[in-house]
């Protein structure tokens, strides 16, 4: 119940295991093709490139980057905890302009000074920002964002890494250009692959790139030679082929429960890890509005030595939970609540044991 | 019995299946020194660096030229094969100054055309080639080029996708600089991940780079921080989690044989293989003393429909066999003895359903 690896459906699990078959064999194309549209679905997209990166949610971030930005490009990236941080970062290194709009850690990015920033910067062409930032437990506003970076015809990069699966994403009626996902989090596959979906937009700008792509690795003109559905397939690398068994299950675990029923799974479970949290005095560090049911942030209480705890809990519960990450150090836990591990057991399975380490150890 | 991925071990599909832990685990920090300590065993080295990257060969590939060539610096690449032109296409969009050395495909680098080339070059700074040249099976003679490098004081980039445990790689004894090999050939794990190994002077040279890496997921100052074996290891990326669990089972079935017999057993089930494929009148495209025992690639007799055989096999016999690739497209079949799947039983099977669908085509 930490922020990721999620705990991993039995079911998933037994897929990976399956006999390994060639990445060129016509039945592992079918089952390419099945990721792609179950993807679609998951994504809520029509977009064609919607693949799996064979690589983890890093490389999905850095693919979007380095496909879409070159040098001298203007990109604002919106940042309000540790990925924004690293968006920031992979276009300080493709060469990219970087405009970086921070907001405080456990806030939402702020959509009127965002549309203050683009109405200052006419020359931007990419807005990038997290919707669900795991290092805080913070929602932002992905609709409302989207909005206004359209409104000045910028493209939109979207981190959906925790989002996906857990709370709505919605990429094609929210007019998202570039999103990428991690397979470990409310999918609850296994850690490895990098979901990711490029709009039409999105693929002409990749189309007219005045430079090649520095990266030969994640260079989407190569890939999507592999992963479109035509009959003629070009190699590009070795895909994961067991790794994508793995997802494929997942994905359609993820389907017959339904998206909307899983969203509606995950908030039910939040609310009943909050209302118990919060009876042992525990504060969420983040609004209510903004929550994410699948990224709980609670403060630590003074005098407790949160360390201690931590191990407590993994020595003698068997039971993962975050520390915090950058600035956070020390100040707050992270409880996850995703994809599988968001049942009603483990809530009250995670309370009791933390009930029982506070005690022990205070 | 394709050019990899190869069969996988059961044992190792079974670890894939072990319950997920955390990328932050104390036990996975366990688990993750014991694969540092067998890569280095499989590379015969003792280089702290000895990791795997957390995507398929081709991302170990690159992660070499990205950390190790700046943008300006003078690299040779000696290339014999489709994987010698990948390394080419990564010194350039890196922003290297290439210099390619290209033999014929199916032979084996030119140590002499090596030696002229850099004594005509005095600036260069890296040589780079393929070991064992999957699109050919071609072994080119790694000690005798890293000797030629080196008294010219080059770094040397060594690809060992296809050689690591199907024939001898002994880093330390050649003074190789930077390795990266690939899980799913003769390791028999799944495909995903790339081991790697940087030399102390490959360190050196990343460390007083003037540019920083133009890859945040690939950099090896921030991956190096968390593979490092100190107790305050840093998160970079969430490891891909199973996959370890699947490369060091992997790695324990190697050190369990021994790479010695290993690379007996390979030799081994080659002589075999090439006496019965002989014997029905096919013929090697390699001259003898460079034959990769794990990659066989042989002639296709005119008047036969290659693609027909290959049909055949996979669908009559659930067997894949490689195709040629580049120019050796439609011109030649490669089969696979690698890792588990270099036996007895696997050599009698392939050459009895050969001759079932040659004859039934023909």
């Amino acid at each position: 119940m930490g922020p990721g690896p999620s705990d991993v459906n039995p079911r998933v699990l037994s897929a990976l295991g399956r006999p390994t078959i060639g990445h060129l064999d016509p039945q592992f194309f079918m089952l390419m093709d099945e990721v792609k549209s179950l993807l679609q679905y998951a994504f809520k997209t029509k977009n064609d490139l919607t693949i799996p990166i064979s690589a983890p949610g890093s490389a999905g971030m850095e693919a979007c980057f380095v496909n879409l930005v070159e040098p001298g490009d203007k990109v604002v990236v919106c940042s309000n905890g540790v990925f924004g941080g690293r968006m920031a970062e992979n276009v300080r290194r493709v060469g990219g302009q970087l405009i970086l709009l921070e907001e405080e850690w456990g806030k939402p990015v702020n959509p009127e000074k965002l549309d203050a920033l683009l109405s200052k910067n006419p020359d931007v062409s990419i807005v990038a920002f997290v919707h669900a930032e795991t290092s805080t437990g913070v929602r932002s506003d992905a609709e409302h964002l989207c909005r206004i970076a359209k409104n000045y015809d910028c493209l939109v990069i979207l981190d959906c890494v925790t989002s996906l699966g857990g709370i709505e994403v919605s990429l094609d009626e929210w007019k998202v250009d570039a999103a990428y996902s991690g397979s470990q989090k409310c999918l609850s596959c296994v850690p490895g692959l990098s979901p990711l979906s490029f709009s039409d937009a999105a693929l002409k700008k990749l189309k007219n790139r005045k430079s090649p792509v520095n990266s030969w690795f994640l260079d989407l003109n190569l890939i999507t030679d592999y992963w479109s559905g035509s009959e003629k397939r070009s190699y590009h690398h070795t895909a994961p082929v067991n790794s994508i068994y793995g997802l494929h299950e997942a994905l359609i675990i993820l389907k017959e429960e339904g998206l909307e029923r899983s969203w509606d799974r995950h908030r039910q479970n939040h609310v009943l890890l909050r209302d118990h949290l919060e009876g042992i005095g525990l504060r969420f560090i983040v609004d209510e509005p903004y929550r994410l049911p699948q990224l709980n942030a609670v403060s630590i209480p003074d005098s407790v030595d949160e360390q201690a705890i931590r191990k407590s809990l993994l020595n003698d519960f068997d039971l993962e939970i975050g520390a915090g990450l950058g600035s956070l150090a020390g100040k707050i836990w992270r409880i996850g609540l995703m994809g599988y591990a968001s049942n009603n057991g483990n809530v009250l399975y995670c309370v009791n044991a933390l009930k029982e380490a506070l005690s022990k150890n205070s």
